[in-house]
């Protein structure tokens, strides 16, 4: 018979030949490393005999593919495992996810990390008896039989959720048999390199209804080696995870008291926070925008207009008691706190009339915002429950928009710039695009439109993006910038959106030169993103050792002795008055033991000052990352420091 | 009879003498103008009998009481006139309050401004009459029987409520009687000068549940003159008003689909607040406050330890439904806005061991808080339902609470120099005193103590205060610095707290320099207090012309001709660059006509700049509130306006 390469090739090979005789067929090497084939598109058994015509692919674990195969198998040694150990327990499900796996499982008693060393030499146990593993079929009454005869009860309902003509296949490695669509490894012996990871609590299914269960989760490499430097990046990843870090350095906490996603701030935090928003505020406002503050809650009036109580409202917190139909229970006002600053802007923009003189509006403002996250959602400063948000609206005329969208654009990668993260971000153009969930607007016209002219920009600034359907907001489409945490998991930093929709439901308008009443467009914006999200990306990326311009402390001063503790304060005097943050450590402690304490803290410059320092009228400077020291005078480090804070762009 | 004067004389009166008999005993032109007269320190009317030794003081209109005597008599005079121009209707109550008095009326049919001139010209008709005012008293079933006859319900309901004992008085004028304590004037024709005012709704008895009736207002003087003066200076006072000029001059505004009690800071108002609360912060930072940035919400939890879940809930905006225990009614997690920060920076005192080393820990906070006032109560930028109060709070040794006190209280009078409003304010010493109310946590000990440590420091300072019972803090006594608006309400500006139950209650402790764990000290305190609200009293003080280093924009240069536009945008540039608020009116416009538009808009300096100051590098200065213009050098005006937005203490 005939089958079909990927490349186009034909390959001959004879009747009722399978996946790895194609493989061997073409080379001895592949035969080998061959651990699934993708066969007319689907992933399948290595062992999956092959029809005339049939297009054959052979994936091995060079291919993500072969590498999910390999990890699916890895979850099945875990469960074998566990039921070798902990036959009482329950099992659910083991899907393979970026960079590992993980089992679900409902024991009588929880485990701890402790008997992780028990599983994991049960698993070793089971691959190096090397248990070939085998393919089953059954009809659904007997795959329920099997599954009962078991005692597998939430496999026993994943079955009874399987379509009526489904295929339920089994895989078998010795005495264990789990519900699988696989593919997987010829045999257990093929792991080489495997390790549990952690433990955690999950629903069965996902929803808060269900029973939790135990998520175990674990990874498997082709090399020892490899696991061992996926490892090391994942330690070096936890310790800069800004959940970790911003704790430890005092930048932010949590209190059980006050709830989830409700981060405060510390000093160190609020400080940085007050830097940046002053410097956006300031930009922004040399930019032509004016900053408004407008209120954090409205009646629900208000969000009726804009569309957030018909498209939004789930994740929005209500003030006030509601009956199904979202209207008021008892007669009483229903107020809710803001996802978003639009309309109260509009609310200004129409206060007095305008003419197109006017236009550009420009507002913004640092804006507190509210959404109602779901409790698992909740993460560091990345998920909250309130947020700030450096959050603006352009009211312009239609052939503004695409200047203004440019000048957006412009202001958000000078803020980028000034993060040193221009090189860390992706963008993407978020459309709804086929999706016609009612989720949206509903206005054909306006979303082709729309879409079609933010295309048109985005392909003139020649940004290079990827774009993504049904993730626009639910009155336009938008261009996001994205950008991902230390653990690789993506997030949308900052967003630039056009808007067909709030003109019109708001009723805004404008004069034109010929003296008719028009319509204006809307472009949502934000400049540096949410405040709060962005410093934990700066904590990540900087590991907490941020550019000196946003430095709570950036210089510490330090007198050796009593002696100079004088000149210390004189020299920190001074460095105030030239507006630089510093501060002298006066305590009666050892000298190394305050430079250790100021480098722990990341202070970007530690001033030491003895005698002959205060004598000379110099400083002993150690800078950040830098271990040879340096003495200047004063006046030059004066001018070296204040020349750092100014000249914000960091290439 | 012998009687006691005032002034401690003997005066001999023949036998059943009553006070008009006493004043015309002293002189002749006391009893022309007595209105009144305290007998034994009671109010009474000018012909009471009196008895031997009863001290006796004659009321003329020169008192406080004598004028309030005349202004009762003028509300009297109003309800006749009603009557018998609208005989239907009810009369409620009509005291006497500053400045005037007024009725509260419950009409069949609601009347206008418009009926006010017909109503005048009755009361004309009765004070011409001169008809004498009688005093009667009855006994309770008779006095019900008097006012049932005249179907008087509300004044049936006033009787009812009267004590067992009360002594029920009636004041008789012609044909109308009135229910009423008196004292009153000998008869109509006394009154020489009165004004109807205004026309408002009220609830009868101030409570919601009641009908809703109409209130006239109206004033009464001794003289014409003195009338006129005071109706000037109300007219004044309304301009000035600044829920009247902050929207005209586009500082604020509301929005009914937002909200009441929710203005919206509009471009100017958030540009002064952006200034108010940087000038604010930065200050606090030099005097070692370390800035916070804590969650506006929390769950009930925090809300139960801090006392404000049992003696605030009602001023809270909660999330989640309550059951009338005020406990979750479905078991879902209950959380509330905050009314203020103290608990949220506590939690951040709490992470970490505290060891005397430490303190004081002096935190704040530009803090948005909520307070859910009723609808009755929202006013402009002063009371309302969201708002930014400078809120920080100082957690020390109970040896550090005096001078941190001080600290305080230095802090607030550098900032009320800067706002020129030193000499505006008053001090109130707000204690528990007397009142053991259930709105107060329950420690005499605490509170006799912490009062008295209170009084200690306000003494040693020389404060200038008044004392008031029963208006403390739920947790201690408090220093309120209080200041009158426009119209000479008097609200609270600023206020410092001393706390003798945090510490306890958040388990608040540091190690003391004998390794023992102690409690700290807390102290509440503003600095500018709430920014919307002092925003308001600025815009009241000036007029809208603030002083120069709050002004949103500071100088405005207006190019005469085209020609000199590029040098106005050089004037203005380089005054940027010197952290001047400047801008350009380069419109096409007539100079006449942008100069008069920006003296509306109350900017302190306008420059015009034609040929001539281009070609000499010169400007021409309008100082805002000066009628003569000065040609000055750039470099001369960049030095003076410098200088002036630096120096901001206020003489």
């Amino acid at each position: 018979m005939n089958i079909l390469l990927k490349n186009g090739e034909q390959l001959s090979l004879e009747e009722g030949a399978d996946c790895i005789k194609c493989a061997a067929a073409i080379s001895e090497g592949l035969a080998r490393n061959a651990v699934a084939a993708k066969v007319n598109g689907k992933l399948v058994d290595i062992r999956t005999p092959l029809s005339e015509g049939d297009t054959v692919e052979i994936v091995t674990l060079k291919d993500k593919e072969g590498l999910d195969v390999y990890r699916h198998t890895c979850a099945h040694v875990l469960a074998q495992a566990i039921k070798t150990v902990f036959p009482t327990c329950n099992l659910a499900i083991g899907p393979v996810i970026e960079n590992g796996f993980y089992y679900d499982i409902d024991f009588k008693t929880p485990i701890t990390l402790d008997d992780f060393e028990k599983i994991e030499s049960e698993m070793a146990k089971i691959i190096k008896a090397n248990t070939p593993i085998e393919r089953f079929e059954l009809p659904r009454k007997e795959a329920l039989e099997l599954m009962a005869k078991y005692k597998e009860k939430y496999k026993v309902e994943l079955i009874e959720d399987l379509p009526e003509d489904a295929v339920i296949s089994f895989y078998k490695q010795g005495s264990f048999t789990d519900l699988c669509r696989g593919p997987h490894l010829l045999s257990t012996g093929k792991i080489k390199a495997f390790k549990l990871i952690s433990l955690t609590g999950a629903y069965w299914r996902g929803s808060e209804k269900n029973k939790m269960l135990t998520r175990i989760y674990g990874t498997a490499f082709e090399k020892k080696s490899q696991m061992e430097e996926y490892l090391a990046a994942v330690e070096e990843a936890k310790k800069r995870d800004h959940n970790k870090l911003g704790r430890e350095l005092g930048i932010f906490m949590t209190s059980d008291v006050i709830g989830q996603g409700l981060p405060i701030l510390m000093p160190k935090g609020a400080k940085i926070l007050q830097i940046l928003s002053r410097f956006v505020e300031d930009e922004e406002a040399k930019r032509g925008f004016m900053i408004t503050k407008t209120p954090l809650m409205a009646k629900s009036d208000l969000y009726k207009i804009s569309g957030h109580w018909d498209h939004y409202r789930d994740k929005m917190f209500v003030l006030g008691e509601l009956d199904e139909k979202g209207e008021s229970l008892n007669g009483e006002e229903i107020m809710a706190l803001r996802p978003m600053t639009c309309p109260f802007q509009y609310q200004i923009y129409k206060n007095g009339l305008k003419s197109y003189r006017d236009l550009p509006c420009r507002y913004s403002e640092t804006a507190t915002e509210f959404r109602k996250e779901a409790s698992g959602e909740m993460h560091g400063l990345i998920r909250v429950r309130q947020f700030t948000l450096s959050d603006g609206h352009i009211i312009c005329t239609k052939e503004q928009v695409e200047d203004e969208f440019k000048r957006c654009l412009d202001l958000s990668y000078y803020i980028l710039d000034c993060l040193g993260m221009r090189d860390d971000v992706t963008y993407r153009f978020s459309k709804r695009g086929a999706s016609k969930s009612d989720k949206y607007i509903d206005n054909d016209e306006a979303w082709t439109k729309t879409e079609a002219m933010m295309k048109y920009i985005l392909d003139d600034l020649g940004i290079d993006y990827v774009e993504a359907d049904d993730e626009a907001a639910f009155y336009g489409p938008k261009l996001d910038v994205q950008i991902k945490n230390v653990h690789g998991k993506e997030d949308t930093l900052i967003t630039i959106q056009i808007d067909f929709a709030a003109g019109e439901s708001f009723e805004m308008q404008y004069i034109d030169v010929d003296g008719a009443k028009r319509t204006p467009y809307v472009i949502h914006r934000s400049s540096i993103g949410c405040y709060e999200r962005t410093l934990a990306f700066l904590i990540e990326k900087y590991a907490g050792a941020f550019p000196l311009w946003m430095c709570p402390t950036q210089v510490k001063v330090l007198p050796i002795t009593d002696r100079t503790k004088d000149y210390a304060d004189k020299v920190c005097a001074d460095l105030t008055e030239l507006g630089i943050r510093a501060e002298v450590d006066g305590r009666n402690e050892k000298i190394g033991y305050k430079i250790r304490e100021a480098k722990l803290d990341k202070v970007p410059y530690i001033l030491v000052v003895g005698d002959k320092e205060a004598e000379e009228g110099t400083v002993n400077v150690n800078k950040r990352g830098v271990e040879e020291k340096t003495t200047m005078s004063k006046e030059d480090f004066e001018n070296l420091v204040v020349r750092e804070d100014r000249k914000k762009v960091i290439f």
